[in-house]
């Protein structure tokens, strides 16, 4: 038996909900072809950590902040730890950055040349340490490798390579700390990404060991995958490791969350709920470990209210995942009856959750509208004024 | 060092390719929206038989017909296979077919019904029986199960339940005998598949045991995805069982092979052929044991020239595999140099291999044009004038 | 300023929706694979009539019903046209079926042999006929011409066969009556298909005469493409002739309305509205005069409880729809405020409007919740006990 | 009747394929990850006409090249045009910038802002003004105009502003000059782009006027979109205006032309040829003054090389297309024969044209392989010891 939980228990569960929200989300991206600047937008690490420490103090439920290396590397991260902190947030999960060097135009773990897998594999060294100062404990792996021509290499030359380069990576982490594996459908290459479905990372992290999982991108598919489905067997598997949150109509959009198809999202959070309430110790663990971090790129739109958007989207999301009378929808789908259990999912999805996310916001001491409350602040108009000179970008 | 081949070891080679054609493929079938009938379909097994006797004759390179169960089923197997004996093939793979009757509605090893379970797996049974009779060593398994609403099922008790099912038939094979196992992107289930890609599969064969592979069939991706990667994760995982093939430009469109994207297929062969040659003996090994099972629907088109057309195509594929320059492949790719790295595999590509395999027709003492020959012969208007009365279908 | 409807307003719009019901989405049917049955399916045409004025007594929306001919052929069209008057509806567009003649094998207005065409107009000019007889003012045209294989036809030589013969079923029709003309990826030709997107219908009804419009079937689009911008661009174009509405994840599933995407089929709504209301009295009209017919087909589920469903995901569109403050919307539009103006979308999208169609259904008379409603009455149970003996189906 | 070429008219045929190259080609380019360079790349336009010159010295059939403004903004357009005549080769197409300005963040042509569309069309008056200095014919628009997010603009209404600019720009061509209008299914705007498709920019053009017509972009479509039955509806419709010649797997992946289904290409060159030929003088007219430009990216790989294959798989698949037996293939087409029809094309597409292009070569005085030319000459040495300093981009 799994009852609908109670009113209290809505509120308990979504006031623990953890949304990492990420350093390279607040600053100016864009596309191949331009990117656009955006007013206030911030030009150094700390200027990142003060916005997502601004998104914490409207939300509360993103207090983490993941870094990227090097595009946020200091001096000191002792002190950009403590800087962190004093802001109300810590630093979360760290990638490290193999796809912008020079050296890395045809590849990075991957290529031939060894002297450019090892300055990639240090990089990813340089990184762990990083870890160890700011006491983060996950690394989160993003490759770029592959190739656009057929012919251009050898599928099965650079698995090798690849294998042999991340289990380096991985002996290097201490015994608290973790690694997820990214997999990319394609972009930036075109032909073969080195790493392209749920299942190449799967079986890189079988060899790795035991804290290798998977980290699953929402922009990383193929167009129809069943994204959830895959959720569900990494779940089973007890290798999901982690979310890059954003969404997508066409490829790698990197949208805010829950913007082009917020049901999909609902239907992931409902396989994740399910999971931290598993009967199966293991499944339970494992999906309550699971990281969840914003990884999107506001291109056009401003960055602080696109952030916003993506943490309420998840709250919103896990609310009504919370709401799936899931005793209901289990008799429905013993017997059989298609139309009743998809009305169950159906009927908590249609739920307006937004009066219960205003409770658990004045529970938690935040604004009831994060959004309306930063834009009617002097954080933005703030932000435009002093933040003058070049803004951080990729 | 892998010099191309002598013009010997080309033919050498390719008079020892097997490709497996299917008697589900000389049948009338079609689309939901109607089966159209062709002049001159089979109407039993034996027919069927006479069929793909007729094409191995014609080409010299397609010595087993696949069978599937019930489709196929007759009293006395031994007989059957002592029918194709006498007319010059032998029976390979065969297929359990867990997907008509009924009681399938809601899924077959999937169902929540234990009794629909057991049904499926009494059917897989009666076909390792029956693999037993004939000499098959091939148990080719497809399930056609899933579903087509969010909610109707628990991905995760579903895949308890497959697991548990397909150990129970696993597990009654013969050391000899082995399982391939086809996953499939969608269709009939148009919200989840069971075993949807090449990574689910992956997972039930390592738990499986040693003699469970996966099966790629050419029309079961979402659009865009890398097959040949796939292809060769697969050689390098050792998990790679056997394909069905054919070709497709939308979904599992199952038209005949090399129709839509010829130089996709050469890109296939490739990896298969360096697989085949691979230092690494393991890999070889596995390579060369892979099934080349066609599996087309010939719906508005003559089916016995359509299967000529399958079993050429793969010739000229594989031929064009063969003449590709390993070594000069290997340089460029070691030395950076992407186009001409892609320019040594056009240069195979290009290659109008007809007149190899035109000698090599000659060799294996089959006509030099295979189709030609076909419509030229009396085979056509036999099978018009005498089979008639009702014919096969799935 | 378009001010966002009082509660009045909105009740009275909702209760002005028509959703047509389409005979054939209460049959048997399944995929090439498998047709299962569902007890209490109906036996004839009056049955679906009896299903299809039912879903109208629970509904109250629903008041016309779809026909097929040959599938719903009768001798008496008048009393057919009685009939459905005594039940309570009438009858709406009917579509001519030239696709499951054994001659369209190679196509029917395409095919190269002009005897097959005339079979082909003929049936549409027979169609027409019935149009007469029972009152009904829409052609609803779906060809399923197209080829599987390159080189199989020319496609230049098509257009001109397929713009005669729709020009001789146009001109037959009278001046009250009109034609819409659907277009589809594929399915069930697999290299092309003769209308395969909103521009080659488009560019045939530009021919055709000024009231042959465009029919947009929600599951007849490439995936990624953006439904609602071609929905916006029809209506500018004043060529918006209808809908076949129902949902899908992957090609054309077929599944009940609102099943996979509930977002998008509400951005297609907000699209629908403001062309109701446009200013340009020309894009109004005809926004008005769109015809709402749904076509799913219930493959493993019940067929009524299907219907609803798609029913009342149209309304829950709809009115979400009419919620949008489209002053606000134009506004942030204006000034540029991406965030902002999404926000105000994303407000009216997550509105709980299921007390606003508890509202509208007292007011229509129906049942609070329609599908509860038939699940709880014996219409279930005495169509099961007395519908024995053969279901209709394709 | 239309019997297959002669050697001689095959060879005359072919001498006149012409092609023209663009000289954004020939820069450094990546993708928003990071733009890789490569030594040797041309740092202004004299040097991308350099390199264009090159490529036509090369292969003898790209006498054009295609300049972008402002990328190739120069004080004296008249003596840039005498400069590139004095290399050989003249100044083909000229596209408009409209997406790299800072103003152009919610869109050019589509801006809500009038300033910002006032920009814009002052932009492509500006490139009309070069047109006539230069002696260029033909003006290429593409419009990155979209937006990312649901709500964020108004369809219809930027339909209204962009017809509008488009209008003022069109009516500012001379009578000798024409406009090509290209569509694009989506990037760098991710949830709709205004003109998405061949069907949109269609409209645009038939308002426009006689001389604007749709520039097919083979890199722009939905995955599994039919390209070769959009060219010959464009054909049949007299609108189809030209090509941006490249190849893809994913997206817009700009790699060169042929690298990804050289088969797919072969067919379209089938419908060219064919149209090209036609009975009707109005269609052979259209096809014959259709736009050959390529519009590749070299992101990793040597531009020079790059460009040098795209010219050579044009020739390639011009040549097989040329090759088909337009008789036997029409006559099977009549008769029904799917098989035989498809084998025409695959016969022609089988053959090895490497030699008779060879011969093309010695006649038009070029090197018997380009490539391989270049490869061995000191052009390479000399740009990359030579072109020290910043190189030219986007």
């Amino acid at each position: 038996m799994t009852p609908v939980p109670s009113h209290e228990q809505l509120l308990d569960r979504l006031s623990r909900q953890h949304i990492e929200t990420q350093s390279w989300g607040y600053v100016n991206t864009g596309t191949r072809f331009k990117v656009f600047t955006t007013p206030g937008a911030p030009r150094d690490v700390r200027e990142k950590i003060d916005d997502a420490a601004l998104v914490h103090r409207l939300t509360g439920v993103a207090p983490t902040v993941a870094l990227h290396i090097p595009w946020d590397r200091v001096d000191d991260y002792v002190a950009l730890a403590a800087y962190a902190v004093e802001q109300g947030i810590r630093i979360g999960s760290i990638s490290p950055n193999v796809f912008q060097d020079d050296e890395y135009r045809l590849g990075s773990f991957t290529n031939e040349d060894p002297r450019v897998r090892r300055q990639a594999i240090e990089r990813c060294l340089e990184t762990v340490g990083i870890m160890d100062d700011v006491g983060s404990t996950v690394l989160s792996m993003w490759l770029a490798d592959g190739t656009n021509y057929p012919g251009q290499a050898d599928f099965r030359r650079r698995r090798g390579y690849l294998l042999e380069s991340l289990q380096e990576v991985y002996d290097a982490l201490a015994p608290h700390q973790s690694m997820v594996l990214e997999y990319k459908f394609f972009e930036p290459a075109f032909y073969h990404t080195d790493i392209a479905d749920w299942g190449q990372s799967f079986t890189y992290c079988q060899k790795l060991g035991d804290r290798a999982n998977v980290l699953v991108d929402l922009g990383h598919h193929a167009l129809g995958v069943n994204i959830e489905h895959i959720v569900a067997t990494l779940l089973a598997e007890k290798r999901l490791g982690g979310f890059d949150l954003n969404s997508k109509k066409y490829a790698d959009d990197d949208l805010f969350v829950g913007a082009i198809n917020p049901y999909e999202l609902f239907l992931i959070a409902v396989e994740l709920v399910a999971g931290e309430d598993d009967e199966d110790a293991e499944v339970a663990a494992a999906a309550r470990r699971v990281l969840y971090k914003i990884d999107q790129t506001a291109m056009i739109e401003e960055k602080i209210p696109a952030m916003i958007r993506s943490v309420t989207a998840m709250q919103s999301a896990w609310a009504k995942a919370l709401l799936v009378d899931r005793d209901a929808l289990r008799a429905a789908q013993v017997e059989g009856d298609v139309v009743g259990a998809n009305t169950v999912l159906v009927d908590a999805y249609e739920t307006d959750v937004r009066p219960l996310l205003v409770e658990l916001r004045e529970r938690l001491g935040v604004p009831a509208d994060p959004l309306r409350a930063f834009m009617a602040s002097d954080e933005r108009t703030t932000r435009i004024s002093q933040r003058v000179g070049v803004a951080a970008g990729w």
